[in-house]
């Protein structure tokens, strides 16, 4: 009976670490809704559209370090999942997507419900199995606990990643009344002891010796989740060798004393011609994306050579077309290399830091002086330095992002930046918040979006789970204003309608709709009466700055002249 | 110049037919963008979310005969185009997506909004082609102008469809400011010569002999756009020859005079046991998919045998299990060869039109004797039978269209029925109607769906088209209450949690903030008072039923019990 399979296989998923489902209701996927809804040990939640559920669940195994799993019906349902998916693959979250399918006789029988399955997801995820579809035979039933054994861990292992299982089903779907609820104690656990990369001593004596050599030496860290050992680690040894890193507002990297993190600003003037003492001999990058693009081309112009610091390999990444040496091990066990080296000489990283301390300065007293023509980056500054308790920070991509990459984060209590950097679309950055805060409901979530991402994803919103933590910070400038900030669209007669794409919505009438607190403020004066009231609410709350695009783009100008 | 190509592009587009163009916003699809919205005839629209903006061009697909071109940025952004590509896929709608890309070189280089995009959209879309990266070479522009022509060539060509072109994009995006917008009067447009599939003399003279030999014959129309000649030449065989047209809502074929158009009703008690004599000896089925679950298996369980007719050969569908013959003309040819036999026995189609008959006097007896229990229903019915004007009807997947097929169309003055049955997915129904709204501003369109396909496709209001034309009935039962009219998980524990997902929005606030004029009916007082507000407003009005779930079961059943 292939509901006694099914239990199985949520109780395997439950003893392989998952903990959390996110289940979208239909009929075909009925068996697993079952199996996975009735395990005492893993948390469901029901989330009708099948975009957001798939994001949700990314910020849920992001928050709790560990895959959720998702479960869909047979047909677009799963179509629906792909964007989140793709962000996870190359975010390296990771992610079990079971697609309960029609049985492959019935595929292209204008049955409904029903397309082609199989490999839905592409090149995006880890991979693809497809389950057998006549369960009887026990080889059959040892194949099927065998893929979910081998799909869960493959997507715990380094690249971490999202997983398919494209399971079949034939009717029935549901078991008769006289169908006894257990599962089978002897189900196949295939455990896993999984080794840490470690480098031979020769390897480490080479890597010394031309660590060594280089004089002018940079960290680079992209975005990834990195754990509070990893970050002392690196504290410790950057202060040791007098390394500067290079820590835009993506890589969690903020809170280091050797962090250089105003990217944007510092690298502006230095992205076409560059003093070669600002140039490192020797970048060394763990981590992926990083946000500045500044920061990019500087490097990419200039840099004499890379070394990429991470335990698997998933692709060569050569955003710098510099890169020169792979290190396949721990980025901590690279540090305790190193670290046996001797210090560099500090002028290279004064240079850098005695610039980041001017920049910093020169930011805040543009942001705190100009007052008289309300925009959003001054108002967003506002906010951030009002912040008191320790917070979770989601930003969307496109400007948002990039606007905190030009505040900064130093001094904050931000404890965690989470941007979805694998894809880089504005397509679930609500959703992904939400996963967060419903998994990590005792912390304070601070979102950070513009109006196009935010009523984009408006149906993050959209389902009966408490996440009263979570406070967002909606800049409404009525479009995609970031094509006014950047001079190709600026200059096109397109620029209204088909760039920016003008947009009449504000967040009022979705608020009541879904019961969040909402305050809005097109003044400082506003703001000012409004933060407070805003950051301490106890209740789901909602800012909305709104504010003339044209206004942000002079002041935006006039920021980036004032603190060249 | 890359612009140049690109604005040819535009211009092969609008000579092959294209008139129509939905672009998302992006910064990597801007020479797309400006090709396009500067082409002096064709007519673009900026729409934010993919996923709705992909369902919108499906309608304006459906509506204007034609396909329409979809442009969208790079990375995520096409993965949302991925639920409606699949829905035009097995619908056979055309439509010509165009993605910008990164170049191929900076794939997988952790850069903004770059994915894998080659074949993205995997076995749904008739073909998938890459642009070449660099056109500078005489012979890579010819292979460009040469991809365009044949893509949209193919996706009208029989069986229509989608085709994808990926279009790697380098920096600069944006023209210089002496570039001189022009189009090549001499580039390439490949036009076509269509002949039609006729069948030769011996295989004429084969398939009217065995037609012939044939007493019980029946057709099935399968949903289809069928036009207007072939509805009269299926008319004025059906008759000459006295063949029954099994004709559920869906088809378009409910108002030919031989239409049997109760098909859930009339095949309820035949599905198990069917006297000899309701069985057809021959089906003959032109189309694609039925929504009748009776008719289907009344069909699967006891016809003997089926010939299929259809142009072109996409894939065997033999949902009946009882295909014998392909027949591959245009079904219009099809009826002028068996046209000639002569007329079956009129026994078999008085005996399907009879048991019609009687069972749209049962049905309207029950739905208008039922006044005190306000159901979904009921009230539906109330709605339609008040329909004055002309209307396209547009029905949601899942109850919805299920309602209306035991409902019927009898006698109402409904020009046209659309459904997307080509996944049967609940995604898109509100921007399928959108587009068919917006395109064709004139007409009155009526779309009739539930809560969860309404809520989850919301984003079809969120643009600044005009389209006040559309009314729309939502079945507000606060989830998925089809859950709880099919045995299965109405016996579970999860039928509210994860089945039918309750949730407690209604349309107030949506209405609201897209300007909709906003009634709603929990009573048949109500509902009275409001139908000809509703029907005749001058606005885009919606009218929001709401029923107690419960109630809506009860009914449907007693319902189904006094139909019988």
């Amino acid at each position: 009976m292939q509901q006694d399979i099914i239990n199985n296989i949520a109780e395997i998923c439950y003893r392989q670490g998952i903990s959390k489902a996110i289940i979208s209701p239909g009929s075909r996927n009925a068996p697993l809704t079952l199996a996975f809804a009735r395990h005492p040990h893993i948390h469901c939640f029901s989330i009708s559209d099948e975009r957001s559920a798939a994001f949700v669940a990314l910020g849920m195994a992001q928050a709790g370090k560990n895959p959720t799993a998702i479960i869909c019906t047979s047909g677009s349902a799963a179509l629906n999942y792909a964007p989140a998916i793709a962000e996870a693959f190359f975010q390296q979250i990771p992610l079990l997507i079971l697609t309960a399918d029609r049985p492959p006789e019935w595929i292209d029988q204008w049955d409904g419900q029903t397309i082609r399955q199989e490999n839905i997801f592409g090149k995006h995820v880890k991979n693809s199995y497809n389950f057998p579809v006549d369960l009887s035979h026990k080889d059959a039933k040892w194949q099927a606990y065998r893929i979910i054994n081998e799909s869960i861990l493959l997507s715990k292992v380094e690249s971490k990643g999202p997983v398919h299982v494209n399971i079949p089903f034939r009717e029935p779907f549901y078991p008769a009344k006289e169908f006894e609820w257990k599962y089978d104690p002897h189900i196949p656990i295939i455990s896993q002891f999984s080794g840490i990369k470690e480098l031979k001593a020769d390897a480490k004596a080479q890597l010394l010796e031309k660590f060594s050599a280089c004089n002018k030496v940079a960290f680079l860290l992209g975005q990834e989740d990195y754990n509070q050992d990893f970050l002392q680690k690196i504290d410790e040894i950057s202060q040791k060798l007098n390394i500067p890193v290079y820590a835009d507002v993506i890589s969690n990297g903020h809170n280091l004393k050797n962090a250089i993190t105003l990217t944007d600003t510092l690298c502006m003037s230095l992205v076409k011609v560059a003093d070669d003492k600002y140039v490192p001999d020797l970048l060394i990058s763990m981590g992926k994306s990083i946000i500045s693009k500044n920061l990019k081309l500087f490097l990419r112009n200039h840099t004499k050579s890379q070394w990429h610091v991470s335990e698997a390999l998933q692709f060569i990444s050569d955003p710098f077309q510099t890169l020169q040496q792979l290190v396949s091990c721990t980025p901590y066990s690279f540090l305790e290399i190193i670290g046996e080296a001797e210090a560099k000489n500090n002028e290279f990283l004064y240079l850098w830091k005695n610039d980041e301390d001017k920049k910093q300065v020169k930011t805040s007293e543009f942001l705190n002086s100009n007052t008289s023509d309300f925009n959003e980056l001054s108002a967003l500054h506002q906010v951030l330095i009002n912040l008191k308790q320790p917070t979770q920070l989601h930003l969307a991509n496109s400007l948002s992002v990039r606007y905190v990459n030009f505040i900064g984060l130093k001094n904050l209590p931000i404890e965690k930046v989470w941007v979805n950097r694998g894809t880089s679309g504005i397509d679930g950055s609500n959703s992904t918040a939400m996963g967060h805060a419903i998994t990590n409901n005792h912390k304070q979530h601070l979102l950070i979006t513009g109006d196009v991402a935010f009523f984009y994803d408006r149906n993050a919103f959209w389902h009966q789970y408490p996440y009263r933590n979570l406070k967002i910070i909606l800049l409404n400038n009525q479009g995609g204003s970031i094509f006014r900030m950047i001079p190709g669209p600026r200059d096109q007669p397109e620029l209204e309608n088909f760039f920016e794409t003008k947009q009449t919505l504000n967040a009022q009438c979705l608020s009541n709709e879904f019961n969040i607190k909402h305050l809005e403020a097109n003044s400082f004066e506003k703001l000012k009466a409004k933060i407070e009231l805003f950051l301490e609410s106890e209740h789901t709350s909602l800012l909305e700055i709104k504010s003339d695009s044209i206004t942000n783009q002079k002041t935006f100008e006039a920021f980036k002249t004032y603190i060249k």
